[in-house]
């Protein structure tokens, strides 16, 4: 039934208007042409405006992993150290990616739910004295906890001249996040996240601090992700291997989108329907998994009730109320279940899911007081 | 004029049907979900076919570059000897990404225009004694050059117990290319060449005796491109990181179509929609860049007459008549035109890419027999 449209409410990929979808059908065209010089101008300018910076944002044509593996083989040197704060499965694996290219990992053990607080970043700073990179999971995708003190940490960054990465894969678009007012020497976003665009694509800001340790690296990164090489191209307005030219187009249209609605206005919607979520669960007497002060607007993450399997769950959701949820990752994969407020969610998605969870778990027979979730995110909405 | 359709003839991208890039507009679903797993399993399934192997394939959400250097980065280790025959802009780069990854690059400088041959390799191999790995370049795009006999580099890369790596990217599903028979051990191709997809998939086939290699490896390859990763996930139906699902449909639908024609036919409609374009340009008194012997019949690359500027004949192509071919690369940028011979190609878009060039040329005053090409491709099409 892969014909079949489902509200796709995951932490990525999200739903994707027609208009952008339809852009995919433009025709392929000759990527050493001027055509595609123009539309790479298009795409660089409006992603400029959605990170809010003057620096230069590249497209990649690769998944967001991808773009984390490109900024930080190209900043990190065998042997520095660079702080990474650990406090679920992305920032495990932005751990590893860390330590395949040479970086002395310096872990920030955060209980997963939780977020990293400058503070906690200031003191290591401090103690380790020669730290070259911060690299920040700024939303946990997988637990639902965003890392509110993101631009403090940029001011310590500044401070001890060291540089911030952040990968705001599930965030960019969807929550605040001016990346030269914050600071972020390299911002790593995703094409199918809150940008509302189909996969494949992934983009990486960099910051004038940036280059300059680019610039004097000394073992380089890999060919694929070489940022000198992707400026070099850039300048010339093309990019150093073929691009996925149809989801360009796509990426195109999702951001023209992003210009006609301002970023007040989305982040504003982003955050109303992750109220409404928030507030739907404790009428229903579910917990969200992370502390409170953390929660995303972008990533629901909810513990599954006692004695309720997590995956029936989903499963009814996505086979009888047609409504795509996800699970768990790493060692929380049972435990919880995750509903992405992501790209063109509204009140009508939200409801919709609150629908279907409820509905789906008076199926499973877990004591719930259907219509409660409703009535209480309703409030939120009104 | 970006949406105005005009005929690509580059050596890729290359024209896609439409009922592959409507492909695209089936729904973004979950990539952690049986949807995807059984769409990974067809196109999976549908590779082993192009491939003529039982080994496994994985599609790789990057340009083609990214393919060959995860190909290269999971088999060689700091120091080891590769030899690389050296012949065109594509095998410049399989060099720098060989050096990248710490192999010791054994060149084969080959004149441009021609093809390394099985006694030529062979040769090194001997000489050398510990070579590692053959890194080859199958059909140099830059050039119009094939690679005639790899299966005899097969024959010796088993022989001397040394893998062999084909960058097979420009030729894969457009001349014959049994995988296995020819003992290729890790083959590497590209969406949006031979199989008339759109850019963006990459693909990789990767044998036994690699993988004996991979899993004895020291050093990790980059974390985006790690094959044993890759293989973990594919075991589980599943990619590493989140995939480029729209793509996956456009390459599964046109994974269908090859099947739907065959392999025998299709090679065949390209070898004779090449022929057709060697025996105008013949006619034409148009110079072939690369020697006979090895010209490919995937990519025909031309040079350009004396005293007429290659740029001039691109642009009336495309402006004029509607025709995209493209320019030389690196050293001989100036001094080719290259037309893609890929994909859908047939007698229609054979004659319509030689009509323009023929009215191209005349419109530049070069002095030629307009029909002349025309009449002579219809001969072989007769």
């Amino acid at each position: 039934m892969a014909e079949e449209r489902r509200l796709i409410m995951l932490p990525g990929p999200t739903n994707v208007p027609d208009r952008v979808m339809r852009a995919m059908l433009k025709p392929v065209i000759n990527h050493r042409g001027p055509e595609f010089s123009a539309l790479l101008d298009r795409v660089s300018e409006a992603l400029k405006y959605v990170f809010e910076t003057n620096q230069d944002v590249y497209v990649l044509t690769s998944s967001g992993t991808g773009a984390v593996e490109c900024a930080i083989s190209n900043v990190i040197d065998p042997g520095d150290k660079v702080i990474v704060p650990v406090f679920g499965y992305f920032s495990e694996r932005l751990k590893e990616k860390v330590t395949r290219h040479g970086g002395k990992v310096v872990e920030l053990p955060i209980e997963w739910g939780n977020a990293p607080t400058a503070k906690q970043i200031e003191d290591i700073v401090k103690k380790e004295k020669d730290v070259k990179l911060i690299a920040v999971v700024h939303n946990e995708t997988s637990t639902g906890a965003t890392v509110r003190e993101l631009p403090e940490m940029g001011e310590i960054a500044v401070e001890k001249d060291v540089l911030l990465m952040a990968d705001s894969i599930s965030i960019l678009g969807g929550d605040y996040l001016p990346v030269d007012e914050w600071d972020i020497d390299l911002c790593v976003a995703g094409s199918q996240k809150c940008l509302a665009c189909p996969p494949g694509l992934a983009m990486v800001s960099v910051g004038k601090r940036a280059w300059e340790k680019i610039e004097k690296k000394t073992v380089k990164p890999p060919y694929y992700f070489d940022l000198i090489s992707i400026r070099d191209h850039a300048s010339r307005k093309e990019t150093p291997f073929t691009p996925a030219i149809s989801l360009y187009y796509a990426l195109e249209e999702s951001l023209k989108m992003i210009q006609e609605e301002g970023l007040e206005k989305r982040y504003h919607r982003h955050a109303k329907c992750a109220q409404a979520f928030y507030t739907a669960l404790d009428a229903l007497e579910l917990k969200p998994y992370p502390a409170e002060n953390v929660r995303s607007n972008t990533v629901i993450a909810v513990n599954v009730p006692q004695g309720i399997d997590g995956a029936r769950i989903r499963e009814v959701m996505a086979e009888r109320y047609k409504v795509v949820i996800a699970g768990g990752l790493g060692k929380i994969r049972q435990k919880i279940i995750r509903i992405g407020c992501m790209g063109i969610v509204t009140e009508a998605e939200v409801l919709t899911t609150i629908n279907a969870l409820e509905n789906a778990l008076a199926d499973l027979k877990h004591p719930i007081k259907i219509g409660a979730g409703i009535e209480a995110a309703r409030q939120v909405f009104q």
